[in-house]
């Protein structure tokens, strides 16, 4: 009987987060926004501001190898991973609440520059730690972190707001991020000094506030997600949640540094990397078919970071689908990155 | 050299929480009204409200066992403690995000059951779940609930405002949830029926949120906390932050029922638990000298549940006393449960 039972892994995580919806209760408040299934939870505050709030837990082996990742490096990046979601609403970081599961063997000091790097990384938003919460562990260390942002009422950008013909955007380039886990896992620290920046990009991303804030400030973007699952998985959310399709321009898709190269060392197709590596955090946002792309040119300019646009909203019946250099339409699946399969 | 490096085990959860505080710079942000340090972080919303903001991290085999409590349990339990830090600042509970780290062969109907204790807990109190994250683990469930809630701007109470000569009283019987989690670790699941009360006690905490909001709502309390550390330990918690002493009277604490027999079981004294014992979620809390007892006696009675006064507030140099039967002077240790110590 027993060995028949399902498994929480049968399902993965978004089969999980699908039952956890079925047995949750409508939510009756007003003042909820917006619940389970975006970036953040949107509550009204008053009729200017809206808090946003999201929690991310980390688990060693699952997340993160501590040979891999400084103590400091660590507290930085599970708050950037946080920040990122406050980012992909428009919003702006307040304030943290840091729950720790600690091995007690776990060196103190390890312990302090875990913090340190959470606390730079805040700093750099003038958002700070409010309260937490810490346990002994037996083995691993997982870290939990709940963020608290908040938005203009109606500025803030949701997975719900794409329409068809809207033009599809993403910042910086994909892929990066997994090609830097894969150099740290055949390297570890002794990668090639070239691929510095690749590694950097997995040990340290960058939450895209000022991005974030200053898309949805044109008024024009209907539509914002952070890429955290992959490319593919997360315009999916996007395509789900807005009841429409897409398709992606192969040709558009900006493409890491050193590709060739990876492509042999991970085995992986340069095109597999974009579409469906995690954990880049940039954002993917969904512009009206009639904005002015000029905003959106002088962000990236005064940010000096890339947006690019790749491609745009079809309806839901046209599907989803990569339209390759030879025009071929191939459908996208939608796999991502599921820390249950994986 | 490593064997003398410090782990975090070697300072404990207390200090801990010390350096974390050294690390994090000093808020300057007028709206955080309370950062670290009280049962809840507390943010101004507006002139007349503010927001209650906690979270509590549960770790398998260090808060739980899933061999002594059924996952419905479980899920009710884990809510209720973070509800119980609601309550001990006179707050409303409102919304919860939960994190949850589980292990890939979890049982999907257990996790399902989880869920579903955590739904049935929050609809008491008409909150509801609005985020959450999941992740895999090797091997042990962790729990992480954040909760918000909201409190009248001028009626929230903390740890800090206990003042000489203040009366303290507590709510309900202290050591029941200890004797009851000694009772399971006796006997498993066939424990004694009549010890049913006392297992329940440890299984299934009530988080007094009536209770707190009605002694806030008197005006004449001056600091609140829960008892999820112990009596000595969370008095101690009210004495630190209010810069005073205080003397509790042995003979006025309230006695858990069957003491004598939980003491021939678990070879603790029944005073050991009343001051040491963890995790009864009563709310300990100080009224002002010249308080009116009869608004006191009336909650009491409104919600059928014993509030008793157990000592009163004393000078700092007076230090931290019991007062036995006898009239002798004990001075209290204020240890309680530490999770890594422990």
């Amino acid at each position: 009987m027993h060995s028949l039972e399902m498994k929480v892994s049968d399902v993965g995580e978004f089969g999980l987060i699908n039952r956890i919806q079925k047995i949750l209760p409508t939510i009756r408040d007003e003042n909820v926004l917006l619940g389970i299934g975006d970036d953040t939870a949107v509550i009204k505050i008053d009729e200017n501001r809206v808090q946003l709030l999201t929690c991310d837990i980390q688990v060693e082996d699952q997340h993160f190898q501590l040979d891999q990742i400084s103590p400091y490096q660590l507290g930085r990046r599970a708050m950037a991973v946080n920040l990122s979601d406050i980012a992909a609403m428009g919003g702006t970081p307040r304030y943290a609440l840091i729950s720790l599961g600690i091995p007690p063997s776990f060196p103190l000091s390890d312990f302090e520059t875990l913090i340190q790097g959470m606390r730079e990384q805040l700093d750099e938003f003038s958002a700070h730690v409010i309260g937490g919460n810490l346990s002994g562990t037996s083995e691993k260390l997982v870290i939990d972190i709940t963020l608290i942002g908040e938005a203009r009422h109606n500025r803030f950008l949701t997975r719900s707001g794409a329409r068809v013909r809207d033009r599809i955007f993403v910042t910086g380039t994909l892929g990066a991020s997994r090609a830097g886990y894969y150099l740290l896992k055949k390297f570890g620290l002794q990668y090639p000094e070239k691929f510095e920046q690749l590694v950097q990009s997995h040990l340290q991303p960058i939450p895209r506030i000022e991005l974030g804030r200053q898309i949805a400030a044109t008024g024009m973007a209907t539509a914002m997600i952070d890429i955290s699952d992959g490319l593919a998985s997360d315009l999916n959310h996007i395509c789900q949640m807005s009841g429409v399709g897409a398709e992606l321009y192969q040709s558009q898709i900006p493409v890491i540094e050193h590709s060739i190269e990876i492509e042999k060392i991970t085995g992986k197709s340069f095109q597999d990397l974009m579409l469906h590596a995690s954990e880049d955090y940039e954002l993917l946002f969904t512009l009206k078919k009639d904005a002015n792309i000029n905003l959106i040119k002088k962000i990236s300019t005064q940010y000096n970071h890339a947006i690019t646009e790749i491609g745009r909203i079809a309806t839901k019946s046209e599907g989803y689908h990569l339209i390759t250099q030879n025009k071929e339409k191939i459908p996208i699946k939608p796999t991502g990155w599921d820390h249950f399969l994986q």
